[in-house]
């Protein structure tokens, strides 16, 4: 029996768009397990499996329910030990937390403040309401408009924040070296998350980010690729 | 026979000060392997063993020499397998390359323009005339004074930058996790290098970036915290 993920969607179900719903749909393909997505919506927070904390990325294993996307790769590893590593042992599991903290509080926080308008437009207007007030809130009263709409300007210093990202992509393939592993998949689900809602381009074409996006698109069978969203 | 490792020098032989050093040398006791250091000064160039490159760190290990940080770092690995791991693997290794890249484009960058100018007043006259010129260099023509004239002023900034770092290590004993890897003595150098010649307070009382750092000047019978230099 496949595995069942309640995935983020926007107003057509099939536009996948949270971060934390990348990784752990990436980390499901990366241990080759069989998966059905459910699209959820901001507002359906009755619509979760109990335990339910009104909150995506959501699996149902059999009769096991594990919410949380870092909760979720644990319970991959522990559960499938036979199939890949997500971490690769523990000091790589170590390490993994680092990239993901950098992930939270460099990259998602520069990326937010340049594409949150685009969210807003991909989402229906109950959710569109639900998702104006709380992220207004989180910017300090500032309208989802006035948070972008210096992005042109602030772009610069957005690509020069990737310089740690940049310098190890530019000489290895993946951030965890030679293979993809699920740092890889925690970075790529911010870039993911962008990629879906908008068309504002956030890399320099020759920039070793891209391509290594790219090489993130082309896993799977192109399984992030193939889900709807703007850009190559 | 021990190992012999250069080590730049301030103008008291015994004051060690150079962050990629550090990381040799707290790679080289995370091996439990014996080692001699040579006090080195900036000037002394021809000082070196061959192969010569004109910088430190360089370790002689029988008739091997062996010279830059990170090509020291996978020689111990590979030399001495049998000796606990600095990297745990693949994926290991290769994520310890994003936290190096981080440390060398953020953290570094961000450290030379608060201290600078204490690294000058702890090395010889005919360092001094070599470092001024070649850091100034750097910063565009700007003498050491004017980097870092304004320092308390972007203290807020710096210690900012450490969010990553200090989410890690706020969750988790070392940046590799419950024991400390090679990742951690890359990060751990360029705090080493600052203490060593600066009497500037990099980090609030209350930062877990703070204790970090004196969990690893506690390594080892406490190496680090033995070797002159400034705070706790």
């Amino acid at each position: 029996m496949p595995i069942t993920m309640y995935d983020l969607a926007g107003v057509e179900n099939d536009r996948r768009f949270s971060p934390f719903c990348w990784r752990a749909r990436m980390a499901l393909a990366h241990k080759g397990l069989a998966v059905e997505t459910v699209p959820w919506h901001f507002t359906e927070k009755d619509k979760l499996p109990s335990p339910n904390d009104g909150r995506v990325p959501v699996i149902v294993d059999g009769g096991t329910v594990v919410h949380d996307s870092s909760a979720i790769a644990e319970y991959l590893e522990k559960q499938y030990p036979d199939r890949p590593p997500l971490f690769g042992g523990e000091v790589g599991r170590g390490l993994t937390r680092f990239v993901q903290n950098w992930t939270e509080t460099v990259l998602q926080v520069g990326l937010v403040r340049l594409v949150v308008l685009d969210i807003h437009r991909h989402i229906g207007p109950v959710d569109q309401a639900y998702f104006r007030q709380s992220r207004e809130a989180r910017f300090g009263g500032a309208t989802l408009e006035e948070v972008v709409k210096d992005r042109e300007a602030r772009l610069p210093a957005f690509r020069a924040s990737l310089d740690p990202l940049r310098r190890t992509v530019e000489r290895q393939d993946f951030v965890a070296g030679t293979a993809p592993s699920y740092a890889d998949y925690i970075v790529f689900g911010a870039f993911q998350w962008a990629r879906a809602i908008s068309d504002f381009e956030l890399l320099a074409a020759d920039d070793p980010v891209r391509a290594w996006r790219g090489r993130m698109l082309d896993l799977y069978g192109g399984l992030a690729r193939k889900s709807p969203g703007y850009g190559a």
